[in-house]
């Protein structure tokens, strides 16, 4: 018999807006005692009136204490909900991309509570972020092999947000046989992703329809590719006819990959790296008086959780103030965050303050975010995360 | 000698910050009173201990009792800084477009106050909409002619801005002859924008982008264009390959000119329109049982002034969830506001209540803003104003 998840009284207001998020403080304990439901289990949620309100899937040792993965208390999110789920996805992303690499599979955007599932044709990763979801890996990778047939499925387990979870973190295939990074292609340009050892799922689709907006505006720019990981914006931009790219970042390895995803585009002349913090970067650039076009700046989450707002605000002011002295007369500066709990007014007023500091004029020509493969769940703020503003910077 | 406007303490916080407007009990009428400014002179502008901060134009009789039009004390707005600043302007329009139909000035976005014009190639269409601008008018005509050299110029002088700062009302030609519609392209597509009798500059070009985005996915599609006005939306949806559009407008020249701009194109067959309110047409839809794959809502500005809000979040709700009830079970919501005073997550919240009270699934796939050639000036949030959200509506 299924358990139940009491609510307290008015606790059930935000799932009733739509939200699939439970905190532990809204479950009413004495009715439904949290610590006696089993970690992972999928529950019946009532409201403190007793209506079921559907079903989620718990952990009582997380702050979000339960997730809901159905609006229908007789349903489970099992082998074939999942299926179902799984094609609702693929048709979006089919509509929306003529070739399969997208993420297929974006959580709560998706209707899937701690599910991302990024696909490289034939190879998916998948992050399982979740005790609910690490429990249904067996179903996820059978309604993954019925909806898609992957040749590889990777389980790129290594998320900090299940470290939240309390859960192990590695790297496993669950499907196949993988040594290596995967090809794939993003605005027509060939890339190696390092689904294994890379960041992330080891690539990040999200910025896909940014970049796509950038690449217009390049030809013939030098561009600077600040945070640069493996290329993506700065082989991007060479192969839409940057005269010049440098591409810096912290990690050798990366810098490595851009390399080689250069040369794979035939442009290993256009695009050149530098091993360096971003800062002492700005700061070294400054100092030898090189100047750019283009500037890209796409930080890892200065903000991971609310309490680093103010410092997050502070590095994010700091990183778009340096950047924005190297830029010539008439620049364009791609101001980019992944931070949640950075609004997007803030994002803006980063830049207000750096053309200001500056004695420059701005104006924001692009006002991007996640790419349609990263769908924003209507009800669910913390879906949305990505910003990335186009500034026109330039002196009266 | 030129007049001063000396400002209260602390009052030139959000000139500082880089806002361009000032408001009239902002100023020390005592030091320099308002009444006794010239209306539409240029002024220094200084802070309370006396500091000149720029040059601003002055309305006495308005609320924004003056606008900036330079930092720089010692400058004037005259011929030859419009010709400058028209410079600026022009060069960032064909970084962005191959072709000469953009709005090329942009008010405060392109730090010109009061001023917009929309280039159709060889015809200008100038919107002077304050007192200060308006003073300015031969200068305007005499700079523009100097860095576009246009064949015609249009004062497209209704606008009800002019109301605000008791102007009259009235569309004069300042240069050339012009006795109809004029050619235009828009994503590949050839319209005739009504530029002496039509809404605003005859064209709303500020949905390009969004237009763009929503061209990918119509192919097939059987679609709804509310307020479709000239058909901006719904005839480029049917050149990029929708099997059926209907435009519904209350205006039956509007109509008319739908039909004319899909002949245009050769697609008079797949456009079919409909006269009616909005909101009688989609009970009417409704009630006949018609289904669409795409529903496009964009409508006019519901919220003109702060005071209309919860009216005008009112309406927006249930245009929108009037609108939902014609999808089918996996559809395509665009749904866009042009009320600056409808905050972006506003605009969520409405599309979040319309999803969840017809117990259906939302996914915001697209967050568009206005295109590139209306720039958003970072200090000013009043120059951002248009939302569009591309949502995927479907049941579980």
């Amino acid at each position: 018999m299924t358990q139940t998840l009491r609510l307290k009284k008015n606790a059930d207001r935000r799932l009733k807006a739509g939200h699939l998020w439970l905190y532990s403080n809204e479950v009413d304990i004495e009715a439904t005692p949290l610590k006696g439901l089993e970690p992972g289990a999928q529950v019946v949620v009532e409201a403190a009136n007793g209506k079921a309100m559907g079903v989620a899937y718990v952990n009582p040792n997380s702050l979000i204490c339960a997730r809901v993965v159905s609006r229908d208390p007789n349903m489970r999110l099992d082998r074939s909900l999942l299926v179902h789920r799984f094609n609702q996805a693929l048709s979006l992303r089919q509509r929306l991309y003529a070739k399969p690499f997208y993420r297929l599979v974006h959580g709560e955007g998706d209707l899937l509570p701690g599910l991302v599932v990024d696909r490289f044709d034939d190879v998916l990763v998948v992050q399982l972020n979740t005790l609910g979801m690490e429990r249904l890996a067996e179903e996820v990778v059978a309604a993954l092999d019925k909806v898609v047939s992957p040749r590889v499925i990777v389980f790129k387990n290594d998320s900090s947000g299940r470290r939240q979870e309390q859960l192990e973190r590695q790297v496993t295939l669950a499907k196949g046989e993988l040594d290596g990074p995967v090809l794939m292609e993003e605005n027509g340009v060939r890339f190696h992703a390092p689904v294994l050892d890379g960041q992330k799922t080891g690539w990040f689709y999200d910025h896909r329809a940014n970049r796509a907006w950038l690449n217009g505006l390049v030809a013939g720019k030098r561009v600077l590719d600040l945070f640069s990981y493996i290329g993506g914006w700065g082989v991007q931009a060479a192969a839409h006819g940057a005269s010049e790219v440098l591409c810096v970042d912290a990690s050798a390895q990366a810098l490595e990959r851009v390399a080689e995803n250069a040369a794979l585009n035939g442009l290993h002349e256009q695009v050149a790296v530098g091993e360096a913090d971003a800062f002492e970067a700005l700061a070294a650039l400054k100092a030898d008086g090189e100047q750019f076009d283009v500037v890209i700046l796409d930080p890892p989450a200065f903000i991971k959780k609310r309490k680093d707002i103010p410092n997050g605000e502070r590095a994010y002011a700091k990183l778009n103030r340096d950047a924005m002295r190297l830029l010539g007369r008439d620049g364009l500066l791609l101001s980019a965050s992944c931070s949640m709990h950075l609004a997007p007014e803030r994002l803006v007023d980063v830049v207000r303050g750096a053309v200001r500091h500056q004695d420059r004029h701005g104006q924001i020509v692009y006002q991007g975010h996640q790419a349609a493969d990263h769908p924003v769940h209507p009800a669910i703020p913390e879906t949305a995360y990505l910003k990335a503003l186009g500034v026109r910077v330039f002196r009266d």
